[in-house]
């Protein structure tokens, strides 16, 4: 068989993966493949979902399936949201840009980093013109409040429908590919929503990541839930906790005003070992008892990964560095490939575990191995 | 020690496949040997085979041993049948006609798949000629009915014995192999059930797999249970359902008229992630309390792996894959030999587990570790 | 450093066992080293006790340690016995003469295999002039009882002090490195045992091994437990039953005469995928209750793995391979180092266990996981 | 990117370890690398602690991390100590000097061991030069109760503020690389504390390992609980008992006088197979309730780490290894930078997880898999 009789696209996200170093430089790959010390919790992510087995029920009709669902009453073509990810410009020139248009062309809701390399308005006018799904906007509460709130007002200028506030980073994560690498921002590109405000460069160290750096000078490391009571007045927008890992920590979001919760643990970027998200989603949704919303992320590679989520109590899932694989391989084409096929496996999967709708499942899809 | 010296024939089902690439064309053996998606369930059904632990009991008389049983009533020399495997001609150009020879010649039951290169007549033809196993027919229920019912009668008159539904195939896994080769029915094959009617064709596709389409084409993904009491009104032929993972499926199989179930996965070709069939064998068995026969398939290539199976409850297994092997490497002495080394293994592995007769292969052989 | 700076000499069991291949054609290595189908058994009697944690004990005096034990009421200087393997003069021209004087100088009982190359007497003879440590005889059961009860006699005669039942070849088992090779006994080799009943020889097999056919016409496949009490009415040495990997089985040899039993999976050469024997230990412990001795062998290389078969109730441990690896190595020489050296792993692990004497060697010494 | 622009300093523990052969003989990275029989607790050392996950709680307030803690009464700006290890000069020519100069320039506690090679007075110099941090002394209990006596004696003269007695090793373990390379100390190195007494140096001997030969002839192996009682009567040091690893040890500790437990395997170097220190610190902490102060050491490589050991329990960890891989890279700045490195690890980790102080580092962050 010659090589042009087949079909050499790529067929799944892991084949996105495995292409994103010819597109990118070194330091640019380490940044979005790397993770915390040994990257156990990276790995983990991945692992934990292979292990868990699904169950599929027989005989259901599933000529036709509805894939749809709403998370914080918002509806959505699938549940599947895209995670907030730092400085698109570094992966493709189009940058956030590309991105926003790829997720809307599917209908889809991108949370906006606040790290991207594009103003958070810029990127709401593409998505303006792209399609009408809503965006979001993930927020670091920084030690100048005052910066924070301005930040937090332009987002809802801008029309965002949700403030994502993470809340895993007091510092960041030890990542010593970053550390090698002197890790900066490359000339020409800049934290974009800071512009002019003397805090948009992140410059190379003489030792370590100048990321870390950024982070550690800028952000508030003494925040506590109170802040969120304050976030929640501060804005209409509804108020999505990101980074839990725990049920007691899902309630407290709740308590102190949340209305979601997303189950992460940064892609394995922050405290290494910590669990996969998987594995702690039965908990945390068990605590919540359905009184707010619950959206994973965190390996997330296949259909049926999705349906592994769902199945165990999230409203939906978010991909991160997936994502950027796209977007590195073929800008807003890219990313678009990379949703239609995880919504193709998705939409397959349930086909073929016996769900019409995304209501059909349920946790009883989940093997539980006998001891 | 020379090599002429050496026995060098296949010993066990494992050598078969590790020759068969040297017989297939890429794309056949990738159709043959692959499975969906990341191949999970694929390797799961080996390896959880060889996690299970056989305690043999000592010193009964294993000086003759008993091989046979019965499925369905209907008597058995070994607790052993051929799966439904398509297209034996893209293995070997006797095709399914070698198959059921050897199968015949073993007194073996071969379920023919409606996926086949031969005429279901032509392939009950040569079994009456080989001997007087009965053979079994694999249905798919088509989205025109008069054309499923029409096969139906077909294989009733040609003398098949029974009828095994697919349920777990609504649509067809997404074989990732098939997408890269672009999958297609070489020249001079067809489906040849269904000659004459416009849908004998499987061609090769821009992209995807031309298998997949065709399926999609055909098959009818809105099949519920009440078409299982469709089924049994059309024919008297007993109605066996293959694919079945949960006890509640296999209990819904009973009540809706079903006479026998198949644990399967379809070779983990569907989806993926779904658990191990022996995995799940328990489950089942314990659900139909007997009111039911229960043959398993998926991972079976050792005699104590048949040990395993109808210690846990099963009639008997069903082998796929290895037949494509034994069929490529030689045609009908080929799968002879593959079906001789399995019962050798099988008899030997009674007898060292003390079992005198397929009824002393009882549930107190599997080893339950100590927590 | 240079080479002859360093110690050379093997300094563990394993050492002996990556040097044997020098030693031996490839033929008597595979037969050797090999085992039933996939070596799953093989395998997982080393990583089974490579899995047991042992919990020392502190601060008790071990500066002198007493080795010494008793089974069937025959002292031993330590808790070790050399299992039955077949055709010494294969891995050494010495053969089982040298094996026994090995054995003889350091005090340890040799059971002798009925598939010895050297005579029963000649063996009987040789222990004699080397030391008082007793024989044991293994027994296989022949279809002609009168050869059985024969060489039973001639046993007896011989001095031999107990007789060695094994009960888990009804068959052998299926081990594919001999089909491959047609094993057959080299010439000037013979089943000495047998030497003029014209069963002395094992000739090459035009396919398979030699040994499974010569096998298959010789011994008994109808044997049964009232067999052990015959074989108990024939003689007064104390009856063994070699080869229980269950409770139940062990009880039935209590009640049928035997005095002991060896817990052994025959080296993972019989039933492939039985247990690990150290993992069916305390099953049989606690079955027999004390009221016959056990013995276990499999996959025993380091003086730890002595001291945990002892912590869960074996009176001692028996091997095999590593016997014939120090044959291989330098003959009755290589035996003793073989010896010595697991002996001074026993004796320094009973004191960094914190055990003074076998009788310290106590169940608790086994860490249970918490879960 | 090219070599220049990457910072090539090691960036954590592991680093330290990969680097470390270069600057050491075979023979001294064999010691010190080196473990008992198949390194299988050595191992298991490091894999324990990878396969526990922590819960981290967010948003509470980590702008400010106290990471001091107290043992035995002792107040120590991180829970960290130095655990003995023997023969530093053999790492570096600074030695044992350079060791606690580093430990006392960040205020760290170092426990030397009895087999430094540098007296003991010559450090506690060292020490009272560089900082406050007090020394504490390992001991072995010599045959000659009268030399162990001294030896106490002047380490109490010397200003040491502990006495850890080492009861895990009446011999020492088989470490086989040291057999192979028939360790001995070098020429210019001695036991310094016995300089004088003739028991000063470790020869080569003809085979074996010197250390171990050395051992045997000179350290007591009948202790028994009652030396703690006597020891105890010896000094107005606390006694620290090292080696326990179980609970019921922990208390005969407790009941004979001692203050404190150290948790160890002796990194592996002692009873192969043993478990993790990690897998038994809950019995041990469970079992003393408090009564007295639990140090683990084994396998201890990240800041993660010592959280864990903290949340199961213990007041302190303590390293070994990775102190003579520092000493070894660069003298005493290398030992600096080894625990700057573990201490800016454990401060974010401390952040991580939402601990503003070793207080909060609580058993709840402990992740229990259900099951």
């Amino acid at each position: 068989m010659t090589t042009q009789e087949t079909f050499d696209e790529p067929l799944n996200l892991m084949d996105f993966e495995r292409l994103a170093p010819e597109k990118l430089t070194q330091m640019a790959w380490d940044y979005y493949a790397g993770a915390a010390d040994d990257l156990v919790t990276l790995r983990d992510n991945r692992l934990a979902f292979n292990k868990i087995r699904l169950r599929p029920r027989m005989m259901v009709d599933v000529s036709q399936r509805d894939l749809s669902t709403s998370v914080l009453g918002q509806s959505m073509p699938m549940p599947l949201l895209f995670a907030p990810t730092a400085f698109h410009r570094m992966a493709h020139p189009d940058g956030e840009i590309a991105t926003v248009r790829a997720a809307g062309s599917r209908g889809l809701t991108m949370i906006l980093s606040s790290l991207s390399t594009t103003p958070l308005e810029d990127v709401a006018q593409a998505a303006a013109q792209a399609a009408t799904a809503p965006l979001w906007f993930q927020l670091y509460v920084y030690k100048d409040r005052g910066l924070t709130e301005s930040v937090v007002r332009r987002a809802e200028a801008a029309g965002y429908k949700a403030l994502v506030l993470t809340v895993d980073a007091p510092y960041f994560g030890r990542r010593e590919a970053d550390i090698r690498n002197r890790f900066f921002l490359p000339d020409g590109l800049e934290v974009a929503n800071l512009r002019g405000t003397g805090k948009e460069d992140i410059d190379r160290p003489k030792g370590g990541s100048g990321l870390n750096a950024y982070v550690a000078s800028l952000l508030d490391a003494s925040l506590t839930w109170k802040d969120v009571n304050w976030l929640c007045t501060l804005t209409d927008m509804p108020v999505i906790v990101k980074g839990i890992l725990r049920g007691d920590d899902a309630v407290r979001a709740l308590e102190h005003g949340a209305k979601g919760v997303i189950v992460s643990n940064h892609g394995g970027r922050q405290l290494d070992t910590s669990p996969a998200t998987i594995d702690v989603l039965p908990e945390i949704t068990e605590a919540v008892g359905g009184k707010l919303d619950v959206v994973l992320d965190g390996g997330v590679r296949r259909g049926t990964d999705i349906l592994k989520a769902v199945a165990l109590g999230a409203k939906a899932v978010a991909i991160g560095r997936p994502i950027l694989w796209g977007l590195a391989y073929n800008g807003e084409a890219g990313v678009q490939r990379v949703v239609d096929l995880l919504r193709e496996e998705f939409s397959l999967g349930m086909a073929l575990a016996g769900c019409a709708s995304v209501r059909d499942i349920t946790p009883d899809l989940i093997f539980q191995p006998r001891l």
